[in-house]
């Protein structure tokens, strides 16, 4: 990949808040802090400060989304989407990309050192809520002087953020692109996350979350790593990419791996276990389970809203199906919201929202566009 | 439930074969034996020994098919299906169900004594395959004088088993209905069971197979269990049954169950565990996986055989989609073969083969009446 045409090198940023007795109030009653959040931000601020787009992460991603981290091969997780030129265009506009509370990529989680007793906070983190993520967003957003932010945006647990932030500040937000995601978790997501979590918590290693400094639950992980896989690609996107393919020239008769998608999965399995923390994913995973904007709670009845939205999904994720996304859109124009529905036919599944870049940059950049005229 | 309607008692026969150097050769180039299987037999055999009819048992399934056994308060598994005046009729049909070899419902499989070390076989019994299980099958109806079945049957697995009759014995089988399943297990089934096989496998209570006598891997085999209950039902079952329904009046912010359908999986899992064996899963898991009779294995080209089919699938089912019942039916039609496809509507999911008994038993009852009357 050539370096030069995209944002180049970048670097991730810390943001530290909520400190002595100005904690984050959390839904659940607790409170957090000091709280601090990795960011990193794409393309410049103008001086109206009217140019802002948040982007937020799903599940396992981060504040890298776009460029060059020094030496690393591969960009951030959404570079073929922000960068000049690009959907989210930082020749135009100032991209900013958080690392979520409860993670585990430079952001307060549960395997951060909780000042009270100067051990890693572990199960003693407060269970933490899309709305929370977002609150704490708010404060890095409110730090950087941006009262209004032009977009926010995001696939999967990044477009229940970008849904969050309407629901609870949307005088602050001009418009929505809520991407491959749902306005509340249904059972079967919940069902999915769950089987994930009994993964990790099945796991001796895992020591009722007390396992810094030991050994690692990866065993317990890499399977709800797995799980999550297969609900990624589509029943479709598998026959393309694996078929019945095996790694040998025939079965082994055996428990090793015969077929090419075993060793794909256990691959990915194996490898999301050294970057990602255990009780992050408790913890995430049971933000997403909770998260129910449904009828009233995204939108008050009566309550007149100035933001727009574009909403994304994507024909063959099977894991956010479309008909989700189609309730977000009924909902929002029976309240009369400025609101566009777009169904991208494609093969890759929940993934798409990382793989189809062509459709949605054509759609998002246009969206953007008139949006900006529509407040400059 | 009224036993007097029904088949009331019923009990479980056992039958030993393959015994000395008369060992069963398995696909695997293994061999087997002594064998036994576990069996039960419904309504009576005619003189003609021509209306016999197999039903094949899914991948927790067992020969306990129809009836009651003493003290149970639950009847077979298809107990709904099979019986006076079903769609397996008893009295008009000799049923029959046989527990599949690798099976822990009392045919031999990796939990049985292994006569050469008198020690459980756990890892050393040979991988077996549907095709294996359905040899088994054949020397059992054997010894019961059956030269003929009137019918092969079953769901899921079962169906994979109707399917591998006909590759095997197509002039012993007069007719085959094989329901909720596949002709060749997709990259995504595959990618379920192994993540089920890698849940065991990650509990160290497993260690390497040989748990028997000590503890089990229970944890493990439980998150295999619970990812394939998701599979089993559709999204708007799940919906239906659950929607976000809580167990207490509020969320806890804990990990402790919120969600009914957190229940129901946790329910589910640590129920299963105490009544299967975690290598049988296993074993017939990969079985599945190894599953393909797709194009010129189930009839060679330019093959005539008198089998008829009735293929049925149901709308949504996401484990067995109806587009591969297609495929069996496109390739059947293809070879001048006599099959009739049914696709179901419901919204049960894979589950349906086991609950949408009424338009079932309509299909199922006229289908076998004209074959019966086709043969006699």
């Amino acid at each position: 990949m050539n370096k030069e045409k995209g944002l180049g090198v970048v670097e991730t940023k810390y943001f530290t808040f909520a400190k002595g007795k100005d904690k984050l109030l959390l839904e659940s009653s607790q409170s957090l802090g000091p709280i601090t959040l990795a960011y990193e931000t794409y393309g410049s601020l103008n001086d109206q400060k009217s140019n802002a787009i948040l982007v937020g992460h799903a599940l396992s991603g981060d504040a890298h989304a776009a460029g060059f981290k020094d030496g690393d091969k591969k960009p951030g997780w959404w570079d073929s989407m922000i960068g000049p030129g690009k959907a989210f265009d930082t020749d135009k506009y100032f991209v900013i990309c958080s690392n979520v509370i409860g993670g585990c990529k430079g952001s307060t989680g549960p395997s951060s050192i909780n000042p009270e007793t100067n051990e890693p906070y572990a199960l003693n983190f407060p269970i933490i809520t899309i709305s929370d993520m977002v609150r704490a967003q708010k404060c890095l957003i409110d730090s950087l002087g941006i009262k209004k932010l032009l977009c926010v945006s995001g696939g999967s647990m990044g477009g229940m953020q970008a849904l969050a932030w309407v629901a609870l500040f949307p005088e602050a937000v001009g418009s929505s692109i809520p991407i491959a995601t749902t306005w509340k978790h249904s059972p079967q997501q919940i069902a999915f996350d769950e089987v994930g979590r009994q993964a990790v918590m099945a796991d001796p290693s895992w020591k009722n979350g007390n396992y810094y400094g030991g050994g690692l639950p990866q065993r317990g992980l890499a399977v709800a790593r797995m799980i999550g896989h297969i609900t990624y690609m589509s029943d479709e996107s598998m026959e393309e990419k694996f078929s019945r393919k095996l790694k040998e020239s025939n079965y082994t008769f055996t428990f090793k791996t015969d077929f090419e998608v075993e060793g794909y999965l256990r691959y990915r399995g194996d490898s999301f276990v050294k970057r990602f923390d255990a009780n992050s994913y408790l913890y995430i995973t049971k933000a997403m389970d909770y998260f129910d904007l449904s009828a009233g709670k995204l939108i008050t009845q009566g309550q007149k809203i100035d933001t727009r939205f574009l909403v994304i999904a994507f024909q063959s994720d099977w894991l956010y199906p479309p008909y989700q996304s189609r309730e977000i859109i009924h909902f929002l124009k029976m309240c009369h919201v400025d609101a566009t529905y777009c169904e991208i036919q494609s093969s890759y599944g929940h993934d798409a929202f990382l793989l189809e870049v062509p459709e949605q940059t054509h759609l998002i950049k246009h969206f953007l566009k008139t949006t900006f005229e529509s407040i400059s």
